[in-house]
């Protein structure tokens, strides 16, 4: 506790600092302005330059944004020949000159442009805020790519675990942050602050993010956690309305049940993995009745899958139709089981995004539940069937390595049963 | 005042987080760690294989360290080959594959072994401290230099100024952090915390330092300011023990008096320049009688050149003598001046590192002072003269301009008397 | 902002701290628990016998609780005779030892038992909630009024305004703090989180709560202000969602528009002069183009009194018939500046409790506004006129001191010529 | 965590709020502005009026002290006929009229001054700085006595358990607290701010001080503890300082070897018992190895009680000598048992003012040390002998109980063994 003392001042400091964005009245385009940051004015008037800039970029219209990806994916690009040539050099003398040298040939003008932009308080957020609109202009301007290989570059160094804070967000959160989580959450929808209350409010619900200190309003991911005393088959039970809530120090399992990335300026940057086992760390620590981790997830592909299996022209189908058909709840967890466990991409990983994430962090698939999401969204994507992953620390690195080396799935015994127990429709035959 | 109350507890967060380093049974050498952290297995286990491989480092001794940055030196290098026909190959097809391609081999792999070691909690903090060892090691292994060059690469990219926070320092300050202050200080020596009593707590001091959030203990650079009614000539009198301190609001001029920075493996990554312009701004709003910026600076060069303009080796004439036997105050300042304005390195940049830095600012030359530092240190390597660099920010940019592009050094009139002033004793002659 | 270090940890602290309330299986009545806490058992288990007593509070029913205070009412009196005696020795004889002795007998116990109740975190908080029963219970039972009058007589020491902390309200505020805003304001009401976030969101509105340390989720009282470049004459106005906000730098006016008491239990206990003044310096001080402070201000008793001096039993005229029948705005102001100006109670005080309040703060009646708050309760209660009362901290003093000896009332031209002007519509004889 | 975002900035603004201490041209006479404080002026101007008095009574010499004490004794003293009546007029009509009047008249005016001085910021301080001249007054001027119980009134009001803050001091508490820490320790000694980091730094360490809000920087009582794997049995060993320390987890015992009252404002206002009780709690919570709490605690009246016991005055022995005298360890151990035992005051308790604490607290005499400190004031008092008092929280109310109702003193067996010893010299043989 005594560490805060410290701390909780010096993050002040980095809001409060001037930021008085002079230069306004700078009549330079924009291009010239980053060449004067990338020039020796840049040593002294960084500042001042990066602010006239970031500002500038700020009152440009989509047209005027384009003109300037294309000049930092064409003008501030590296110099081939000259790198080609350096390299190799250097391949026959490895001298230290002469990595010098190709050090600083190998990084396109545009990466040190960014470092430099990234000096005004706020800095990093706008920054972030550009790739979200580079990401719209790739779309159809695909050369542009290379521009934004630079940014992942320097967005996964500024943005390197050891920097982020994980952070718990509570009903006595700010509401200025508040407003973020009901805005960023992309699975069960929050209607408004009033909404949230009923996720952050009672005593066995929680929810962590994590922070970037330079972006303190804004989160990078959260994830909700729901504290209970068993693992739990349906969404309904734990955002209903009327539900009673425990005592968190009764709960046995943390469920959780919704996870979201904020940040699309941050996309193909991935803290999930982290996010997940810190708040296991901290919950554990806690609250020590828990002993149980685990999440309740959607199955986002299943319906598509079976779309797919069941697809004859003739017919025309929908998964939503297959789903619909199936009489039993056995029938569905079943077809769901199948799916997770034999559905497969390509490169022999599971065709399951959710799957892919979860196992990929060492996870394991341990229970299906039919009709555990009753949305229109839930019955749509899998016909309400929901699954259970089940993160158990001593087992994750281990699970982790064989699922990464021969995508070996790991399975409770009831999935496996689920897997292999006989369809009451078959929905091929259903379809026929 | 608004935003602590999010940010003061984010940061606990970060130094509260669960870094219990596991791994301490792991078997394998500290190479072979390097290598799985850099694997597949630094996916899942990236924070636990950092951790082991940063306490792992600080076990070693110094034949272990140095085997360790050899390791990162030869094995961890780019494939300059590779990066050669890639850089060949995208010189004549600037597609994005490529640019990927050009992009992941034009990086040697230390350097994601660096980002990935960067995860558990004071990571960054351990990093920074290796490269002191490794900065040590540059002495007798000149090769090492190509492995330094990609730390300063990664290192001014996570100590991008947009990351650090300006901090007063004062007597509310933890002892923890006071302790750093006592060790750092670079110019004018601390004894202990009493002795630093005198420089904090009266009302007519300041002090201000950069951190940055992963290393909240650990100030990067600190500047100690007097508030005065003139601008001073003497050290002594700022930190006599008898001195009568004012009160803040009858102060004119802010005397910058000490600036020093603290992390050694930080070397060759500035900060002071911003630090120097932040804290005029901070004090500017915080005190309004404030007009005046200056320093009162070192001239550290000044004996060691007037002993080469000296040097007549049948005299052995030593540059200390040379001042001593200067007769008045008017001829140290003469020579002084002459110094700051005329004695060049080859790149036609003043010799003194002290003026090269605030002129570099753009600060200008304002006034000499004769029997400034009456240390044992100061009379060594001035004869006691010092002088007050003035910071006008309404005209940093324009001086740093000239200075840069053309070497115009600002002085004011009374440095330039002194420089044109007829010397008593020509220090040639007093040494024949 | 140095001191806050030691602070912000300081009161985590308070709340944090072990607060395990045992001794749930004590089997003895409250009111032997309270003599047990007033015994030398009170001296070590003063904390644990605290947190019985108010844990078993709250589980009584109204009976219960109405038995608890009779109790303290009766059981827990002074001694009125052993009073008089010490008192009469202590007039002949003023000895310290008589004083001792008078002064514990002056005491009944119950102030001592209140006092040893507040040791538990959150107890300050329990007792003022008890507080609000007790005045429940008073209204049928008035003799409990003995025990409100030491209620009174311990609150106000602890509430004591040195002890008082002012707080801004804002967006980066925590979500169960604002709920309390919602729950609390009295003058215009707010609906929902999403609601209070016009008042609190824009850059040109404020809020200021006070706090005592040991309730730090409880504002004590509020006031909202809005920022203008002119004084405001009508809500709507204010509260529109169509408005357009300014910058805060923009402002000449700081409007305070509603002022809401927000502890029942601390009622009788006054803090609004005190905090509006502080407001006005707080923002003085943040905003140097402000120039103006003034409320918009409820006229709350206009249409009581008109109805009062238009009452004749055959006709049944209400006020509100009063004023929606008077034809002009100017009558409205008319009839408003008079009543401010003319209606007193027998004290000579203005029976408007509102002008009372402000007044005897030392502000000024400055003008009039018809349809100025057009709510179904403004038009009831005042005809929809409101007034500006203003505050010029360089004359407060002395007008308070005119006001409470003299009755003085302070009024600008405009609102003494509204108070003479001929009313179009004369009120009497409208009813006729 | 969560709860610090708000109460972190809210105690910033107790102490940055507008305090600026007008009024200082006021020409009245201190006792003129109490009377203005008083009276209706003090209604409106409250916060001027007090600042202007508090500032007023800092310049005044000890006569002009004096002066106003007499002034609060004589002047403001309660009517002590109109309580006289008002009680035997209630004494035979409890309404709550006359409550309401008797209550007025119970309380002296200079109750209400003083809490209507308590109103700027940092006033509270200031007050109980002023009862520290009042008692320094009492010595000679007895009479001042009942102006010092209104003082003691008040405080215990305002300094309730319920109010206080528990805080760990450590190295990274503000400097300026630290330097209240050396300044306020009263058991053993220390020089200076590196002399405290001996009792702060090592991870083996803690300290823990109350606070009160309106006093943040000012710890009231605070005590220091070892970790440690046995109950120790020397000062020295505990601060010596070359011992090696060891780790929190490791530790077994925490031991309490130094407490020390802050403020001598608040003599009289007794924390200790729960500061002792919350610290216990505080590092079982922490330290989950911990399973004994001790004392090592002086015996100071052990040698003056010797020297009585010893009294001849045909010989004149001092106690010292009788200690010195003794041979054995055992015997010191024997004497000291004795005394602890049986010496005992009047009233039936311990002669021993750290027994009657400890013992008053619950505690058990747990072990004697000879030779356990060997300071020349340790030598002195108690010829180097230390006893070990040990908190048993499961225990602490039973022997309170028995110890206040009976004077019970609870001893370990080895204690009670020591107490039996023979002696080997007896001290009144040893004096013939």
């Amino acid at each position: 506790m005594q560490r805060n003392w410290f701390l909780g001042d010096l993050l002040n400091q980095l809001l409060d600092r001037p930021d008085k964005r002079r230069g306004k009245d700078d009549k330079r385009s924009i291009a010239e302005l980053c060449e004067a940051l990338l020039s020796a004015e840049g040593e002294v008037s960084g500042f001042t330059l990066a602010s006239t800039i970031l500002d500038r970029y700020q009152t440009l219209d989509d047209a005027g944004k384009l003109d300037f990806f294309v000049y930092l994916n064409d003008q501030l690009e590296l110099d081939a020949e000259k790198l080609a040539d350096t390299a190799r050099l250097y391949a026959n003398d490895r001298s230290v000159d002469l990595y010098q040298k190709l050090s600083e040939s190998a990084e396109p003008r545009r990466q040190e442009l960014l470092r430099r932009l990234n000096q005004p308080s706020g800095a990093t957020q706008e920054l972030v805020a550009m790739r979200v609109d580079l990401l719209r202009f790739l779309k159809s301007d695909a050369e542009l790519k290379r521009t934004d290989i630079d940014f992942v570059h320097l967005l996964r160094s500024w943005f390197n675990r050891g920097f982020l804070v994980l952070k718990q967000i509570s009903w006595d959160t700010p509401a200025r942050v508040l407003d973020k989580i009901v805005a960023y959450e992309a699975v069960h929808q929050i209607n408004d602050l009033d909404d949230l209350r009923r996720r952050l409010y009672p005593p066995d619900r929680r929810c962590f993010a994590f922070f970037h200190p330079s972006m303190p309003d804004e989160p990078l991911i959260f994830v909700e956690v729901a504290l209970t005393t068993e693992i739990p088959g349906a969404i309904e039970t734990l955002l209903s309305e009327a539900r009673e809530p425990i005592e968190a120090e009764q709960a046995k399992v943390a469920a959780f049940y919704s996870i979201s990335n904020c940040q699309k300026g941050l996309a193909g940057i991935s803290f999930g993995n982290l996010l997940i086992k810190q708040v296991v760390t901290e919950l554990s620590r806690e609250l020590r009745g828990l002993d149980t981790f685990v999440t309740l997830s959607p199955i986002p592909g299943l319906s598509r899958w079976l779309a797919g299996e069941t697809e004859h022209p003739e017919h025309g189908h929908t998964s939503e139709a297959v789903l619909a058909a199936t009489a039993s709840a056995q029938d569905v967890r079943a077809m769901a089981a199948r799916y997770l466990l034999l559905a497969k991409r390509e490169d022999g990983m599971p065709l399951d995004p959710v799957a892919r994430f979860h196992l990929g962090n060492g996870a394991e698939l341990h229970e299906l539940h039919a009709d555990a999401d009753q949305s229109p969204n839930g019955r749509a994507q899998s016909g309400g069937v929901m699954v259970n992953y089940l993160y158990d620390l001593n087992k994750t690195e281990r699970h982790h390595e064989e699922f990464a080396t021969r995508a070996t799935i790991q399975a409770s015994r009831s999935v496996r049963a689920d897997s292999t127990a006989a369809l009451a429709i078959k929905p091929r035959e259903n379809t026929a």
